[in-house]
Order: C-alpha cells, then sequence, then structure tokens
C-alpha cells in the first residue's frame, strides 16, 4: 500500500479509481446524468504543460484550441447533439505572464466559435506549473455512441487519416528519425495542423446521423482515437466483447503517406489523431463512407476473444509509446 | 502587454476574463446552463497543494472532502436543489503513493454520501505538484440565488459563525499570534474541524426553502462566505446595487469567540467560512432564525453606494489577507 503512482502505471490507477465511480466516465468516452429525465453529457479533461503541451510545439493560442477541441472530441464519440457550455480552470506560476493567458483565451474562443458552445465559468489559482482543467457539458439527440455497443459483423470505419498528430511533433521538435524522409510540403503542413490545432470530428458524427438508412435502428458503437487507433479499436473490443479484424492494407494513412514500419506504428499508435472510430452495421457504414469522403473502411467486427488481429489471425501488439504515458 | 499574472493580481485577472465569458460564474457562485429549457448549475473549483491544502494542515481525506464540500458549498449559494453528478480530475507527482491517491477519493465518497451526487468522471495526469480539479452539477427549483437580488430594506443572514476556519489553521500550524490566547477545547475542536472538515450549508439553504412565508415571492440573494464575511456581503452589495449595514455587536461569533480585533478581523475576513449569507425580506429572515438556530441577523441592506458600513456610518475597510492570495 506504499507504492508510488509510477510503479503502479495508469491503466492500473485508473482501474483502482474505478470503484469509486459506480456509473462512470471510466466505460465510455463521457459521463452521462440524467437531470429532469434527459441525457446529458459530461467530460473532463486537465492539461498538464510539459505532459499534454510545451511551449517548443504549441502557442498559447494552440494551448487553449487544444484544451476545447480536445475535450469536444470525447463529447463527439458519445454522439453529442449540441454544445452547451464549457468551464476552463486554469492554474499558472505568478511569473506567467498575461499574453501567455489572453493567448489560451483567445485558442478557447475561437474554437467554441467553430463548434458551440459557451464558456460559463472556471476557477484560477497559482501554482507552479501551467494545468488547464476542462468541463464540456453537452446534450444527445437519437444517437447515443456507447463503446459497448459494437455487434459481430458490424464495419469498423475510422472517420479520418492516422498518424497525422505524431508526424507533426516529429517535425516540430525536428525529430532525426524523420530528418531523411522524403515529404510532400502538403503533408508536413497538414501533420503540423493536426498537432497545433485538433480538428474534433463533428462534421463525421453529423454525416452518421444524416446518413442513417431508415429501417436501420439507432445502435452503434464509438469512441475517439485520442489515444490512438490501436488504442481506442481494442477499447471497442473490450467493451462490447468482440473481436476485431484489420486489414493492413486499409489503415487509415493520409495521401503520401511513407511507407514502413515506422510509418503503421505511427498510424497506428501515435495518438492524439480525434477521429471517430465507429463500429456500425455494413449498410449504414457505406452510406457514411459514400457521404464523408475522409471516412475509411479499416476493418469487421466479428466474434471472439476481445483482441484486434490482422487478416492473417495475427495478433496486433500494442506497443505503449512513452510519450503518451501519463503517468 | 508584457505584464505577470503576479503585477496583475487576482482580482484584475477575473475582471480580464470577465470578457470571455457573455454569461458566466463571475457574478455568481455558480454557472448556469439551460439544456432542454431546464436550469441546471455547474461550478468548477481548482485545488492547489501549498495554495488550498498542504500535508502540514490536511489528511488526504481532508483534502478530498474539501474539494467536494467548497463545489457544494457554491451550488448551495445558487439554492441547488438536487446535487447530480461530480467530476475530478487529479493531477500529481509520479512519486505520490497510492495511499495518498485512495485517501483523497475516500474523502470524497464520504462527502459525496452526506451531501448528495455521484462521481461520474474525471481524468488523471502526472503534473510536479497535486492538483484537484472539480466539477459539480446540480438542478434548481423554486429558489434560485443570485448575488444581485438584494433589495433595499432586506435583512443580512449568516447561516452560522464565522472566523472557525480561519482560528482551526492558526491552531494547526500552531501560530505564535494565539499562543497566549484562553480558548475552550470545544472551541479549538470546532474550529479545526472547520479547517479540516467544512460543512456546507445545505441545511441552512434547506431551512430556507421550507420557512418561506406563502405570500413572499422566492426572491433572495445569496452568495457564500468561502472568501470571507465581509467579501461575500461586498459581492451583494456590487452586484445588487445597494449597500449594507453591520452592526458590530451582532458579528456571527462563535460561542466562547475570544474578544479583540484580531478576532473580529478573522470573523469579517478569515475566509474558508461555507456559510449562505443572504439578503432576503424581513419577515422571511425571521422565519429562518426561528427554524435554523445557527443562524443569525447580522445587518440590513439599504439604498447608497455599494459599500459595507458599521452602524456608525463607518465604511468597513477590507484588509486582503495574503494567505487567501491565488496569485
Amino acid at each position: 500500500m506504499t507504492e508510488n503512482l509510477d510503479q503502479i502505471g495508469e491503466r492500473e490507477i485508473i482501474n483502482r479509481l474505478t470503484k469509486y465511480m459506480p456509473i462512470g466516465q471510466i466505460e465510455d468516452d463521457t459521463a452521462q446524468l440524467n437531470p429532469y429525465g434527459k441525457e446529458i453529457l459530461v467530460n473532463t479533461d486537465v492539461l498538464v504543460d510539459g505532459v499534454h503541451f510545451s511551449n517548443e510545439t504549441t502557442s498559447p493560442e494552440d494551448v487553449g484550441w487544444k484544451a476545447i477541441t480536445t475535450n469536444i472530441s470525447d463529447l463527439a464519440a458519445s454522439g453529442v447533439d449540441q454544445i452547451l457550455g464549457i468551464t476552463v480552470g486554469i492554474i499558472a506560476p505568478p511569473s506567467t505572464t498575461w499574453q501567455w493567458v489572453e493567448g489560451v483565451y483567445n485558442g478557447i474562443e475561437k474554437a467554441l466559435k467553430s463548434y458551440g458552445g459557451k464558456l460559463i465559468g472556471g476557477d484560477c489559482s497559482r501554482g507552479k506549473e501551467k494545468v488547464l482543467a476542462v468541463s464540456a457539458i453537452g446534450t444527445v439527440g437519437h444517437l447515443r455512441l456507447h463503446r459497448s455497443h459494437a455487434l459481430d459483423g458490424d464495419f469498423l470505419i475510422a472517420s479520418g487519416p492516422h498518424g497525422l498528430s505524431r508526424l507533426g511533433l516529429a517535425l516540430l521538435i525536428q525529430d532525426p528519425v524523420i530528418s531523411n524522409v522524403q515529404m510532400t510540403q502538403k503533408l508536413k503542413n497538414k501533420a503540423i495542423s493536426a498537432h497545433q490545432r485538433p480538428i474534433p470530428a463533428i462534421d463525421a458524427l453529423r454525416a452518421l446521423k444524416k446518413c442513417k438508412p431508415k429501417d436501420v435502428p439507432w445502435r452503434a458503437a464509438g469512441t475517439d482515437s485520442s489515444d490512438g487507433l490501436l488504442e481506442a479499436i481494442q477499447n471497442l473490443c473490450n467493451s462490447s466483447n468482440c473481436q476485431a479484424v484489420l486489414d493492413p492494407s486499409n489503415l487509415p494513412r493520409e495521401q503520401n503517406w511513407p511507407i514502413g514500419s515506422l510509418w503503421d506504428e505511427w498510424c497506428l499508435n501515435g495518438g492524439e489523431d480525434f477521429e471517430l472510430i465507429l463500429s456500425i452495421p455494413p449498410i449504414w457504414a457505406k452510406a457514411l463512407l459514400q457521404s464523408f469522403p475522409s471516412s475509411r473502411l479499416i476493418g469487421i467486427m466479428q466474434k471472439g476473444p476481445s483482441k484486434v488481429l490482422w487478416t492473417n489471425g495475427e495478433e496486433i501488439q500494442k506497443k505503449y509509446l512513452l510519450e503518451f504515458k501519463h503517468f
């Protein structure tokens, strides 16, 4: 009982905290409340300087933008209808410039203008390091996405390409691992933008709702890929007690994405992608693929132990990337 | 534009952030949302190690308890009907023991058992110092307390005594300023408990709702005294554009509270009292004083510039206590 948090690890910390949350955010991307018999979604994220952002790679405006959009991404992964309001708790050392704070709030304002919701309150305090704590609240309509709603026979869809944010980080920190790789300027720009100004998959969610064939029920499993594509798929498998099969030739790679194991690894485990990963009936999936151009069919769901396999039956191993360790 | 936060000061920081919040938590103790045409209250607080709690004066359980109850106090100050749910973001250095985290969550659980509401989610991350970010959500009924609802002729009521938490802190850190003061053990115990395990004024709120005379409308001004009694009254005056008059002999002192200027100062500006400060019609006030024993008539509201005066017309000066500076 005298273990330290770094000895326990993030996954076990979250497991142990689950017992305090009878109905919680543990299972899904967001928590749910039912005031007056109506469903509302609630999500809380903390962003810490040096863990979730840094001066090297993100401007103050980027930090504000990311704080809001990563939170909205979680709401989107639960099927949010309307984003109602956001509260922001901000902690900063007394030596922080007002310019930094103003930049953060400008980024927050821009994100809210793009995706709806109002900044309704918060708190501020001094502290040794910069921290943002964001809570977002939204409503849901017909479509309530749960991680546990995948079924045998579903198609697995990614709302967009993966690995871009990881590449953006590598470009920003001038990671030697990519120094000899040829890339188009367009890819570089897109990657840096994905890292600094991620786009939550609100448009994809809207398209998903709009394209549902009439005779198909509102049953769909979903999560976001903020912790990486493979982690997202694994979470759907765990919660739905089924097995995903991915075709390596259909990984959701960006156009002109370089070829090689590093690049597939970033596509699978780069993280911070903020796309929707959906498990839905084939007929609905086909409608989405037609109506939402960046969406990709990446695999299928089948019965079996909750694993993610390649089409050849080999299990896809999750390599735990150190940079996404929160403990 | 290159000023640092400590040069600007907390009040000015909050003023500057107001422009980002059209409708906000700035004016009242909580923010408000209206999903599906129904009112819900939202409140966010951050607690930072060394600013809001410390190993010297608060156990891990105390920290969890305080994180929840200070948040519930804000909801109470807006008239909360039912506390629905709470999210907790926790940040801690990797060297933190699991025992500490478990203690915090045990304190959270105890507080929720006492006052309602479920822990529904949150987030966790490593960081250089311990931080808790708590968001609480609740419903409102007939009574919606606002700081701006005070009127000329109202009675000012405090739901309980003030200064106890400040005395508790002094006892815990063995402040030499009280080393020669005679106090009863009962007072000491009550003070330490007020500091470590503050009680939000949920019972007082319930009594206020229950005792309202039938022909009096549901109009009441309120706030909590988390930043001290004088600050709370000043906030009611500012928001309601009226003037408070306090009788120095009716300060809400605890039984056997020592006599002297330090003690009156702690009663007025000690902070962290978490009582309700109400401005209500005299007939309602009298009903509350009868039905809720710890409540005290502390003064009246009248027309005039928003100041807090003694009965002799002298303005009560707010001494800004350094220990409650958040920047």
